[in-house]
């Protein structure tokens, strides 16, 4: 720790942030209170290390909590286990009125309540436009035709007993962070960032499957992926992609995927916005030019500040964010706090993370979790002592091709502030003197 | 590829292996009977065959699933998501008879069905000693005392809020395969290696604690961790490992432990039998001499030739094996199959996987998943054309100390037939000419 020895007296506090995600009034207003006129739960804490402090060895055994004078669940109690009742608040929430109905929305990743890199598949963020099919993965097919010698119609027994490859990549939807392009809208990071999980998947090489078709290298520029929902989505991939590190996956973290993520087939074009790696995938077809589809047009644009839309800004550039502290979080107590959050790259890996706590006057280097792996979330660490003066705390990364993660400044000088996709600016939290943390714009 | 070419003729099947786990009789007889007189499914898929091959744009839009033609289940359907009801079959299970009661027991992961290294939390192995209880979080506490200058009595609060790390490592039971030291006993990977799952872990190293509580480093040579379950499970662990890597873990997979895994605090000693890595985790003592618990003499020793039984061997030796092609698993098809695994050492990195198809007289080297990380799972991967005779699958690992596998014969050689623990010798399949795989014993 390059920041001051940790003590006990100096910590407490950070669980409250795993098992609570405010906003949730009833729940910041009893820490708020127990940090104030050291109620309950801080109090018990005080009495047990005073028995600590007081030579623990003579009051052997100290009180045995009943869990452990009984028997407790059986085996197989869950023969496809759950989390703890007591973690029932962690997580995927809906933003209230964001979007028209619920077959065609979005659920946030609680990103405050995550370790790490890897995002349970539970936890995985959600963007449907026609709900979540229930696919008898028998019946599936995948098709591949268009300019191809030889057209393919797949059942999954054909495509899971293919050469298969594992990558750890994330998923951000291109509308992430969205919100925040005017002004702060929401006040926590499952809100501003939530809509970004990163999962080890498994799969077929897209390329492996666009060779057994024998795919017309001279002519074929780009491929039409499709869903099987309700909403058939189609997105063009432009075919050096495809045939770069383009997957059609099945497997997510271990498993075969979830409903919400394609179960049984999605493609997955790592680096690109989330809407590229269609779920539950039927088709691709290749072709020479540009679809033009829905989705590509009317949808997933960005507005410029001419009035001029942008079309096909695939790549999601680098970013970072604080996870913890982070806004509706409350820091108890002065003293060590360790900064942590998530950073990522859609070109390649991250090379370095700063953290500033003054608003980005000064920066520090940040701990980088190994290892590092392309077009994956990248978790940093770095120890602070707050002393309780207000500060502003960023977080900004650079990734392997030197690409800086720009100020909300930078960002809006060439794109405005009427845009939807593509905002990976710095985000600022705000804690002030009481210890709230709060979503700031700092330009 | 390095065997030839994949197409579609010769490919099938796979999935099969990730929607039913054997035995299952009625399943394999449909597999048996759709393979010999061609049944249900695959006729299915041999007519949508022919379609493709037959000009699959004239006969555009193809037949449209139910599931395309309406809306899915709303966003947050699941606010945390479960799999695809069609996944039911893909479950822990219990070794029936095996052990006693259902709170002492062992439940297995259906390796067999599972891809990459990470294995889903909920699917993750268990062995309780006293079931599996269910703990407040805000009532549970951590002692370190014994040979320290400063006892503690830790929070979750407290313990969350230290310098916190996150690392890929397997857990393996050392009684896992622990019933195949003297003949074939059990049909599936699931039995034989199912005691082995691998997690992102996340908490603080125990070097932190224990140096927080001003451990006398001259004279304590180890720590003793108990759990808070109804077992009050005990387990030395020596200075050497509690400086070195072990973790005192609140993460798994992103997210809290799950109960099963020690919610909600476990010790983690990577490379070590899973015994050490105390679940519930309450109390750590520091001493000077090892404190032979009941669980260190009458139980985890392991028998010898002689009847001598060794004590406290800790390690978990470099191991592998195959998971597909498996036990139980039917190949329907000549043709291309792809080989896959998981090695691991308790030592450090795998640093070569080969694979043999001829009970060990030949021997390739398979391809392994990147990045390859130290006391983790590593996937490994190998192209194999079945050309329908019987075959003998096995797979050998080499690690980064240069320990290789060893074979049956040279186990028992030193261990002889009635030990039960920390069996890690190379594990073969015998295809049949009827596609069937068993388990048997190659010495």
């Amino acid at each position: 720790m390059s920041e001051g020895k940790v003590t006990p007296g100096r910590i407490r506090l950070a669980l409250e942030h795993h098992l609570t995600t405010p906003p949730d009034p009833e729940r910041r207003s009893f820490l708020r209170r127990a940090a104030t006129v050291g109620g309950g739960l801080l109090t018990a804490t005080a009495a047990t290390r005073a028995l600590a402090d007081e030579g623990l060895e003579k009051n052997l055994p100290p009180n045995v909590p009943a869990w452990t004078r009984a028997l407790g669940a059986p085996i197989l109690a869950s023969p496809y286990g759950v989390p703890s009742p007591f973690q029932a608040n962690v997580k995927r929430r809906e933003s209230p009125g964001l979007t028209r109905t619920p077959q065609s929305s979005v659920s946030f990743t609680p990103l405050q309540n995550l370790f790490g890199i890897i995002t349970p598949s539970g936890l995985h963020f959600e963007r449907h436009h026609a709900g979540t099919p229930e696919i008898d993965p028998h019946q599936h097919r995948l098709m591949i035709h268009g300019m191809v010698a030889h057209p393919r119609l797949y059942t999954m027994d054909d495509i899971v007993r293919f050469p298969s490859v594992s990558r750890v990549h994330f998923i951000e939807c291109g509308a992430n962070t969205g919100m925040e392009w005017g002004n702060v809208a929401v006040p926590t990071v499952q809100y501003t960032h939530g809509m970004l999980s990163c999962s080890e998947w498994t799969g077929v090489p897209l390329a492996t499957l666009l060779d057994e078709a024998g795919v017309d290298r001279r002519k074929a520029k780009f491929v039409l992926a499709e869903g099987a929902d309700g909403a058939a989505l189609t997105r063009t991939v432009s075919m050096q992609m495809a045939l770069d590190d383009a997957l059609v996956c099945y497997g997510q973290n271990g498993e075969m995927l979830r409903p919400e993520q394609g179960y049984p087939l999605r493609l997955l074009v790592p680096g690109v916005q989330g809407v590229s790696s269609v779920k539950w995938l039927r088709r691709i077809e290749v072709g020479d030019q540009l679809w033009n589809t829905r989705e590509e047009s009317l949808h997933y644009i960005d507005l410029m500040p001419g009035g001029i839309a942008r079309q096909y800004t695939w790549i999601q550039e680098a970013k970072s964010v604080i996870t913890s502290p982070s806004g509706g979080q409350v820091l108890l107590d002065r003293g060590y706090h360790e900064i942590t959050g998530l950073a990522w790259s859609g070109r390649g890996k991250v090379r370095r993370v700063d953290v500033s706590t003054d608003g980005g006057r000064n920066w520090r280097t940040a701990r980088l979790q190994e290892p590092v792996q392309s077009k994956a979330l990248t978790r940093f660490r770095i120890d602070w002592t707050w002393n309780g003066a207000p500060a502003l705390l960023q977080s900004r990364v650079i990734d392997e091709t030197g690409f800086v993660q720009p100020k909300l400044r930078q960002l809006r000088a060439v794109r405005g502030t009427r845009s939807i996709y593509h905002n990976n600016a710095i985000q600022t939290w705000r804690v002030d003197a009481t210890g709230e943390v709060s979503n700031v714009q700092v330009l």
